[in-house]
């Protein structure tokens, strides 16, 4: 019987192995500067901070220390939108991983949690667009630098991510009990055969739903709906099933032009975790 | 800075995804019933063993503990060979890894090291072949059965591999300071590239040189010797950088006909580790 933190950090390796995963690295595909091997090295060095939220540590040094094992690789960010999911989740797992368990943990987080996740920043580069005008002052790429103005503001982690939630599909799990995630691993369990095929599957029909929030921040929202437009006329076509070599060619095409849909991928990775935790998948 | 144990389990790691690994599973490819997310579950659970290791526990306690966390996934014995290098090598990493440290720690395992090497056989179906007829009561299949046995011959597990060296590569490394694991190390840290380029390379050099020990035994030595054969002469004309494609055709081939250089692999995972403990490589 695994951990919850061993339980997560295989959902880390299963999310990068499942194939066809259209923009992103995956068993079959590396990004220009971006290797699969990046995300193997990133899920073997988040494990100390995984073990920390299984011990009940704050939400906060647990998702740091994570992210500064994660960036201990060439690759730059790998798993950074993953962790802030994967964290209040594990820690959320015992004795029962349910949404409303994992709402209480991010209830819960404090002013300090908020202060772990700005110096999580300084361990890596993560993508994020501008902040809103009074929010200049709590930017997160300002990392610990900020961490005097979010303390004067008394922002706990939950009060900052749902002022990212619009925009950032990773920080509205955190505002909805972590629906999508849930949904996500319902959609595992249900599916069949091997995993990993299952990840690619429940990519393409998360992406269908949903324009990615990377791309559009990335990329602008045309971008972002043009690629859910692709993915949910493939995913209603059943095409992973039907017509793989589709998926494939749309895979090849995101990589090509550098159409990179990271928040997607951060939901399967969740999604694999609920799965394994409750049970749902096993390998 | 990972530890030997996270460095051992990142070997694990990248030594599935190097690819293509001729008969193995690969970053591409997936045996029958011995898939690729059966690796990844295998390097996860394997931790525990190999933290013990790392702190000095009995080399048979730690391998025991490793196989039976490995042996927790539905593919059956995905790691134990690379195991049975990887637990002694972790425990010569600190100060330094050399083969004087490895030989050291092997020459210091005990009859108690042996039982738990004997108690890993209990955990998972391991192919190997008929004993000697003086060792029938020490046929590794009869796992912790044997151990009275054992206890009264007064062998220590450096002894019991000794008399499987002849016919088994993995044990052969015991007897030899691990040699062909440093060599391989110093050939992944020689070539550039991505790990898993370098790693594929590797292989096909270690084929290339001596018949794969496991599928002499499955498969007898004729095979064997042509599987090397073909090996070599892609090995020689550098076939990996050169002509991929006849690389990939042999690697189809061989998971065609069920031929799995299984010890190969192990011997690579081993190369990995010694390479990112000495820094040759890093991810």
């Amino acid at each position: 019987m695994k951990t919850p933190a061993q339980h997560a950090q295989l959902a880390l390796l299963l999310e990068v192995a499942g194939t066809p995963k259209p923009g992103n690295v995956d068993r079959r595909r590396d990004l220009e500067d971006l290797w699969f091997e990046h995300f193997l090295a990133g899920a073997v060095a988040a494990m100390e901070g995984l073990e920390l939220a299984e011990r009940g540590a704050p939400i906060g040094d647990a998702f740091e220390r994570a992210v500064e094992g994660m960036a201990e690789q060439g690759g730059g960010n790998t798993q950074f939108g993953s962790l802030l999911l994967l964290v209040p989740l594990v820690s959320a797992a015992r004795p029962d991983l349910t949404p409303t368990a994992v709402e209480r943990v991010v209830t819960e987080t404090t002013v300090d949690d908020a202060a772990g996740f700005y110096r999580a920043f300084d361990h890596v580069d993560v993508f994020v667009d501008d902040p809103p005008d009074d929010m200049e002052a709590l930017d997160v790429r300002r990392g610990s630098d900020a961490v005097p103005d979010l303390e004067e503001r008394g922002l706990s982690l939950l009060d900052v991510l749902e002022r990212s939630a619009p925009g950032d599909d990773v920080a509205r799990e955190w505002t909805t009990g972590f629906e999508r995630s849930f949904t996500a691993a319902d959609r595992l369990a249900a599916a069949s055969g091997p995993i990993v095929d299952r990840t690619a599957a429940v990519f393409l029909s998360l992406l269908a739903e949903r324009p990615d929030t990377l791309v559009a921040n990335r990329r602008g929202e045309d971008v972002a709906r043009e690629v859910t437009e692709r993915a949910r006329d493939l995913h209603a076509r059943e095409a992973n099933e039907t017509e793989p070599d589709a998926v494939e060619a749309f895979a090849d095409d995101l990589v090509a032009r550098g159409i990179n849909p990271g928040t997607t991928a951060d939901l399967v990775a969740a999604g694999l975790f609920v799965a394994l935790e409750s049970g749902g998948i096993e390998v």
